[in-house]
């Protein structure tokens, strides 16, 4: 290979960084958006973050093909191979995340027509700012090749699913309290599982630049996971 | 190329598309298994498909690194290199299939604990009739390629989503009438939104097909979607 091949090769992988560098702030961005629209109830941002969802599919397919387009013209070896496997599945794992954002605005615009009690909203708020803070760090961790924090976030995803499931039993007993609440709360209670899945990307994104940094996957089967489909529910009442 | 690494290719290319179809196959058996576990409360087939579904994990990993490595030493053509891109796609969807009839499998333990009305049952399980015709249709559609039935599927995603919009007001309805319906019917609402999901990922595997066949995305934008989180929840009472 000559120097001048050598350097547009390297160009283009570090294109496809910055691509999904790009994916995952808007990724962020959109949470962050979704949550705070559903905080305040605000359903302009809502409907905006509905609709720049489409960005983040776009970018998706985008990044997939030049990936594909560069392992069939390049040939890579391992080390470079797993760097743009890494890329199609982070881009995978961040449409979802926009996915799961766009569910949450779709929700704020539905409940939109009642006054949502405050004290419903404060568990679901506790969960998002824990997800995204899963979402910066990990994809601060990509960016650093910081194969520790990507351990790290993976292990904290624990503390979301615990958060998750205490959530749904209070979200259930507010239900069994007054059936008025049975219609808020239902949409609160998919929000919640939708942050719960966001939280379950990011696990993902960390095993993903594991898997980047070292060619391995992790050593241990994750811990799991969200209790609520696990356990029965017991109710006061 | 010579007589003998074109057949050895093609011999790879075949050995793929049939463990799509493996992957198919069990990912069809692991959705009937869940429901039917969910209809007849049967905890020991529910903990099978639970069981059974790291299966497909494997096989999605198995099946993204094999075509990977083809695309790396083969540089296939336009026309190939869809169909790759195709198996690596429908194996991400058949894997999330997967996850969504575990997650039902779960759902039915937790459930166990208490008896189930037979009425609360009905419309889930109609739905994931529909839900499982639809993925048999399209990986039909997929085995043969066959567009016609591949653009069936997709328009009739529709009917699924109706339908769960429908069930989902039922549901609240039940909850509404009787608090102690509340923990049931939000498992059921839940496992009702994994169905519509098992849905959406037919349609996404029709899009994959018409892309494999065609080599472009479908022409219009996909009839979307699940009502329940962009209306307003207007109940009785």
């Amino acid at each position: 290979m000559t120097e001048h091949t050598i350097s547009a090769y390297e160009a283009e992988l570090r294109h496809l960084a910055g691509k999904i560098a790009e994916m995952g702030g808007l990724a962020e961005q959109l949470v962050a958006d979704s949550v705070q629209a559903l905080v305040r109830m605000d359903t302009a941002l809502a409907q905006r973050v509905v609709f720049e969802d489409r960005r983040l599919d776009q970018m998706q397919r985008d990044i997939e093909e030049a990936s594909i387009l560069v392992i069939a013209k390049r040939q890579p070896m391992a080390m470079d191979l797993r760097e743009i496997v890494g890329f199609m599945r982070i881009a995978n794992d961040l449409e979802r995340v926009g996915d799961l954002a766009k569910n949450i605005g779709k929700r704020v615009v539905a409940i939109n027509s009642s006054i949502v009690q405050k004290k419903l909203m404060v568990g679901v708020e506790h969960l998002a700012e824990i997800a995204l803070e899963q979402l910066k760090h990990v994809l601060d961790a990509y960016a650093n090749r910081n194969e520790a924090l990507a351990r790290q976030v993976r292990e904290r995803d624990d503390e979301i699913d615990a958060l998750y499931t205490s959530l749904f039993r209070e979200l259930l007993t507010y239900m069994m309290e007054d059936p008025r609440n049975i219609g808020q709360c239902t949409h609160l209670l998919f929000c919640a599982k939708n942050i719960e899945r966001i939280g379950d990307h990011a696990t993902n994104i960390a095993e993903t630049v594991h898997y980047a940094v070292t060619g391995s996957m992790f050593e241990t089967e994750r811990p799991k996971a969200d209790l609520t489909s696990e356990q029965a529910i017991a109710l006061p009442g």
